[in-house]
């Protein structure tokens, strides 16, 4: 039967991400295209236990409906946490836990965003970002970015001639796809800037603990004196992905428009999820779980720098990012990724083209390669095979 | 800071029955307002001892991401129950598994509606429903309803006049709110119209396996040539809420475009979760899980009638449901649910006003009780309470 779908399906289309994910599926393909978290660093044993041990203690209320702002003591602890980790001065009704990161993105396009409306963002931007507002039918402007973050008087300028924009997303640590982080300065900088708009920010946040050095970057929501920042943070990155545990953290008259929108979307996240994660906090040592990822991805990033730095052909650049997932390389201009990506399946490695996380499109020259799934050994075959074919592309 | 929003945020706002429940939570009151499934009836054991099975079988992908669509052999088990238990026929990859049937209705709405779409609905109808739809700017239309289900005639009449119709929203099953079930021959001429029409058509089947009676009826995903029925099937009353299991079941094209808004929502359904609820399917005996809910539900249901017969005043009318959790009343037309709900909980029960189940308004003589959240004595107790604030309330 022929069905009249609405208007923003046009706008909807698979993700490439997850149509080069499937042709990275046959053994021996070496892929640095996904963005999987190490899945050896997962406290299985751990989650085992505290499940037993919170049905025992519960019984059938971590198995019934819960409040749609979340488990009250996981709210408690996450803000805490925060506030610690983060340098923010959130209380616990600031948080509403989310079903992932990705709703509380889906959520923000459903909150602000208008058809034809103006957001801005880093470019390149994060993918899952684009598909969760691009159903809203928002306009992407993209903020030219160097290896500071977002360029403070470039944002000026569009806030400027494009205003009222309706929002501003960004990653300020170790983004995805690109891997840089935003320098304090620029950091302060920005929040004088949208400040001074009055304009609504996403801060998107779940690479900022996957850091490399000592110390971290004050969040965007720790400078922000006039409550505009909206804050996307997941266990996803330093805990594990699966049980899909997120939240925002926002000005409470603000997260009660979101608890109204939630209520529509799922009514609330997996209750029992919820527990396991707040016992997991109460119980063992969330941050010696964050040390050992940090060790695992850094020495990841820096055998994969080395193997690029020895093998990569001249004129091709990329970042050297100090957190986080990802980093991101630039062929020569008139270099095409998805035609090389095409050569390297062939010889059994892959990753993303970059032309995706740019909502407006070009930069057709660009990639992202992920550093967290693979062990170093792989790695490094991964990118000796890589620079092989890339070199041999880059000679026509 | 002053913030500006989407448009549709003005069409989201607080349920009420979150509202009401909120007057609940003071001890003492015996509450007919919420839509809880009997927790004594929750598996918990069962699921603390297959937590620790599923993490040392599978370890960490237990944890991990994984595929939109949900896991496999989960969607493979729900359709041989549903094929088994709803007399349909479909396969594994017609099964998408969401976050709870709310997430099926909000990517329905996000699928289907453009602003100033028409959705036909029953009235009443679930108010989750409307309140998924609402952001999407429809506007509903409400088909007559009566104890056989939508009059097929009126369903008709409306599709012809307010033609093209983007979706129908229905709840055969032992309908919340009202608690009716729609007969065989009614089910047959419903299909008989849409299929003339081509209107797409969502059967919410949350109540259909807490049915009180040997036989239930079939569903309407089961009587379907054209393939135009959407099905939200879940978890939630036959095993438990809390781990937010339910799924979509439509024909595979249109659920591709599903797994596309899902991506965008929140990528995928906790993987824990879903093996969870696999692990139990596959160990234990749902089936007998559901006897007992059923059981449980029927003897609830009778001594709640029974009271209402005892001690209800005259000219008020309800519903005897042969399912569900919920039945219907009808006060004199001059009565204003509200006003005696204000009544009520001054003596300390509860109950919600029909009215919201109503998208388009009115109906405020009408209310809804729950009978499965609370024992027998508690229900007795209770309906005894309002039977007495009813008589008085209605003699003015």
């Amino acid at each position: 039967m022929a069905m009249r779908f609405a208007h923003r399906m046009e706008e909807i289309r698979a993700s490439e991400i997850r149509e080069i994910l499937k042709l990275t599926e046959k053994p021996g393909v070496i892929s640095f295209a996904g963005g999987l978290p190490a899945a050896e660093t997962f406290p299985v044993a751990e989650i085992g236990q505290l499940s037993q041990e919170i049905l025992a203690r519960e019984g059938s209320r971590a198995l019934q409906y819960s409040a749609t702002e979340g488990f009250a003591p996981l709210r408690r602890a996450i803000a805490e946490r925060m506030n610690r980790t983060r340098g923010t001065a959130v209380d616990a009704d600031e948080i509403l836990i989310t079903s992932g990161s990705q709703q509380g993105l889906d959520m923000s396009g459903k909150l602000f965003l208008d058809e034809g409306d103006t957001v801005l963002c880093e470019s390149p931007t994060y993918l899952g970002a684009i598909g969760a507002f691009r159903p809203f039918g928002p306009r992407f402007v993209e903020v030219p970015t160097d290896d500071d973050g977002m360029i403070t008087a470039e944002l000026d300028a569009r806030l400027t001639r494009h205003g009222p924009v309706k929002l501003i997303y960004a990653i300020p640590d170790f983004q995805n796809p690109s891997g840089r982080s935003w320098s304090a300065q620029r950091r302060c900088e920005f929040m004088e800037v949208v400040a001074r708009h009055e304009v609504p920010v996403i801060e998107d946040a779940p690479y900022a603990e996957v850091r490399f050095e000592k110390h971290g970057l004050p969040a965007l929501k720790s400078i922000d004196p006039m409550s505009q920042v909206i804050y996307l943070g997941t266990f996803s990155k330093v805990f594990c992905p699966g049980l899909r545990i997120a939240w925002i953290a926002a000005d409470p008259e603000l997260l009660r428009k979101y608890v109204l929108i939630k209520q529509g979307t799922d009514l609330h996240t997996s209750t029992l999820s919820q527990q396991q994660v707040h016992a997991y906090i109460e119980r063992f040592d969330l941050d010696a779980n964050i040390a050992r990822i940090r060790e695992t991805y850094r020495r990841r990033r820096d055998v994969m720098l080395a193997a690029m730095d020895r093998s990569f052909p001249p004129g091709v650049r990329y970042t050297r990012p100090r957190g986080g997932l990802f980093l991101w390389v630039e062929l020569p201009e008139a270099a095409d990724a998805r035609e090389l990506l095409e050569r390297c399946l062939e010889h059994d490695v892959a990753f993303v083209p970059g032309g995706s996380f740019f909502p407006n499109g070009g930069h057709e020259n660009t990639l992202r390669l992920n550093f967290s799934a693979m062990p170093p050994e792989r790695i490094e075959e991964g990118i000796e095979r890589l620079a092989q074919v890339m070199k041999s592309f880059l000679k026509g």
